[in-house]
């Protein structure tokens, strides 16, 4: 059973292993109140799960740990596992589906744990894991549904409150719920007038359905930029302790996701994973009644792969009015591309690629269409360009 | 003239204005050493520059203050002096050069300064400056040939003897050398046994020039990524400071900042900008003999603009074999883009965008060109696909 005992033995046992991540002021996220970061994408592994796992890992009696532990997992929790494994010079082994993204496993290789890679879903994973958890009586590590794992996330609450006593809200991502879990019981344990606040992406909003619905729901799917967040069933502890201890549970939008990730870039030159990046949405789109108040955003982590940080930074820059990609129906005829690139130049737009296309069969036999990426200033600027083009006489598609 | 007192009284003046940044012990950069960052990209305005700009004003005079202040800068500088300013609720004016990222312009305007676009270069900003503290008689800010923004700036070496005494090696970029010779005075006052080392961009090498040369020398012009190093001609004072104090000076190239930026991002979550980064790749690329040593990499900021940034990634993606670009010569016949592209997903490899030319003057008359990008594991990913393609008559280009 979890209790306020346990956090502060894991606050003891992870002295001089975890990184006690400061918190920092930051602007620009909502100017109604004072927010603060919690950055455990600083953490060691790049994101909060070590805490848990070490302390889960650390509690195993002698003869649990001869046996080495289990784990199954495409993201953070293998890493966290991993490295605490190591630390404790215990075996891990680790289920990872194959279709995981080739840095994640090598990650978990780093750490010293074997990687065994499953054919399928994270559900085929855990099948497998069980099956070897059965013969080898290695200790199972859940990434969230356990009291020990959710005592060692619980160690952010005690550091939360140390640095920022006057803290009004916490907003804490949620996927199985072990994270908010530990922050919850913990602030709640200690000053119940702080507020709790979890947030989930939209597409995988099990713990948001459940908690509405009074009994655990099943996601049939779950689709998500958030992918440390893709759970289809909430743990029945973290459930339970949030219905007792969660002021509230919102949800954002993958777009809204990628928006806070670029702003985390580009402001606080932090790079959070779609998971982390979830509570800062929050604020940055006023879901939550935040006015006059000290508020802390836990980033949970940020191990984003980066051809999809390479995707969110340009689908932010086209969002923002900062990168434009227009079609112009061109007449196929000398002079055309000059008198666009001009017009263009001239407005103080950059060129980025062009692409020529005369094969279209939707077009008409005399024209063709121009394909053109430039950098822009704002979106303002992307309107003007295309005044002035369409002025002109080009017609923009 | 420098004094250790002044350091000292900067250290004071500062607390409560900037962020004492803490250090992170990393992984990734060299398994040589002890590698540990000074992440000043996550200081108020993204950069070290508020410490010195800070300082400065703070030792100005009553009368002096009621005059306001000036500086010319396209970079941090501005928002360093900006921001100083507005907290002193004195007036600042900022001289940028016209072709300044909007991004930063608009960063200075945010802190309440007013802001002079100047048509031209830095140098006729500067001059713009000059002429208007003459008219005014504002005080002009210098970024860096000052004791007063030099002791700002040497507060960092207070905050890393402080944090780990035990340092062996500190590594920090110069540009005009005011952050390098803060550090370097303060560190070997207290203790000469701690090497302090220097790095510059080599496209903008003029104090490793000058120093190599034993006397100022000015480059006719400047060219790298790390532009908040872009400085043609070293301080005086700095130059005297650097050649008392500094252990050595070497040189990174484009290339080795854009990798240090990437790996930055990919394995520490955080955000440098060029200048920053080079701290970083000195280490990365083995350019200093750090071996079993306790090493601190400045990383001086993160402004960096994303759309660079966005290229940075791109590139790096392309060079660790991530994302691959290829050229096919097709024959203009039916069936030949099935084919390519079942080898490609066959191999298991991610087409992101695909481009079929047949227009080019330079290919036979009966073939045409493919160009196709695609998302790979690594460089032995992207050879084995191209070899199945050459394999199976495929011309890459």
């Amino acid at each position: 059973m979890l209790t306020l005992d346990k956090i502060y033995h894991a606050a003891h046992i992870l002295k001089g292993i975890i990184r006690p991540t400061d918190l920092i002021k930051v602007q620009g996220i909502n100017d109604q109140c004072e927010v603060y970061l919690k950055p455990e994408n600083l953490q060691i592994t790049g994101s909060f799960k070590i805490r848990g796992s070490y302390y889960k890992i650390a509690q195993l009696s002698v003869e649990e740990k001869s046996k080495g532990v289990i784990a199954c997992s495409a993201g953070n929790h293998a890493q966290g596992v991993a490295l605490a494994a190591q630390k404790h010079g215990i075996k891990a082994s680790i289920c990872i589906p194959d279709n995981a993204p080739i840095s994640k496993v090598e990650a978990t290789k780093a750490f010293g744990a074997e990687v065994i890679l499953v054919e399928g879903s994270y559900d085929d994973a855990y099948n497998k894991a069980i099956q070897l958890q059965e013969k080898t009586g290695a200790t199972f590590i859940h990434p969230f549904n356990d009291p020990m794992v959710i005592a060692g996330q619980g160690t952010l609450g005690l550091e939360i409150l140390s640095d920022l006593p006057d803290v009004d809200s916490i907003i804490v991502p949620i996927g199985g719920g072990g994270l908010i879990s530990g922050i919850a019981f913990t602030i709640k344990s200690l000053n119940p007038k702080i507020k709790v606040y979890g947030v989930q992406a939209s597409g995988a909003a099990s713990m948001y359905d459940s908690i509405k619905n009074n009994r655990i729901q099943t996601l049939t799917t779950v689709k998500t930029i958030a992918d440390g967040l893709a759970v289809k069933t909430p743990g029945s502890q973290t459930f339970d302790i949030c219905e007792h201890y969660v002021d509230d549970i919102i949800t954002v939008t993958d777009d809204e996701i990628s928006t806070a990730i670029l702003t985390m870039i580009e402001k606080h030159k932090l790079v959070a994973e779609g998971a982390g990046a979830v509570s800062v949405a929050a604020a940055l789109f006023n879901k939550l009644p935040l006015a006059g108040q000290k508020v802390v955003c836990l980033v949970s982590g940020g191990n984003i792969d980066v051809t999809i940080l390479s995707r969110v930074i340009d689908r932010g820059l086209q969002k923002s009015g900062r990168l434009a990609k227009l079609t112009i129906e061109l007449l196929d005829k000398p002079g055309q591309l000059v008198g666009v690139s001009k017009i263009i130049a001239d407005l103080g737009g950059n060129v980025v690629s062009v692409n020529h296309d005369r094969m279209d069969v939707n077009m008409d036999i005399n024209s063709c269409f121009l394909e053109i990426a430039l950098e822009t200033r704002n979106q303002e600027h992307v309107n003007e360009i295309k005044k002035e083009l369409t002025r002109q006489g080009y017609k923009i598609l």
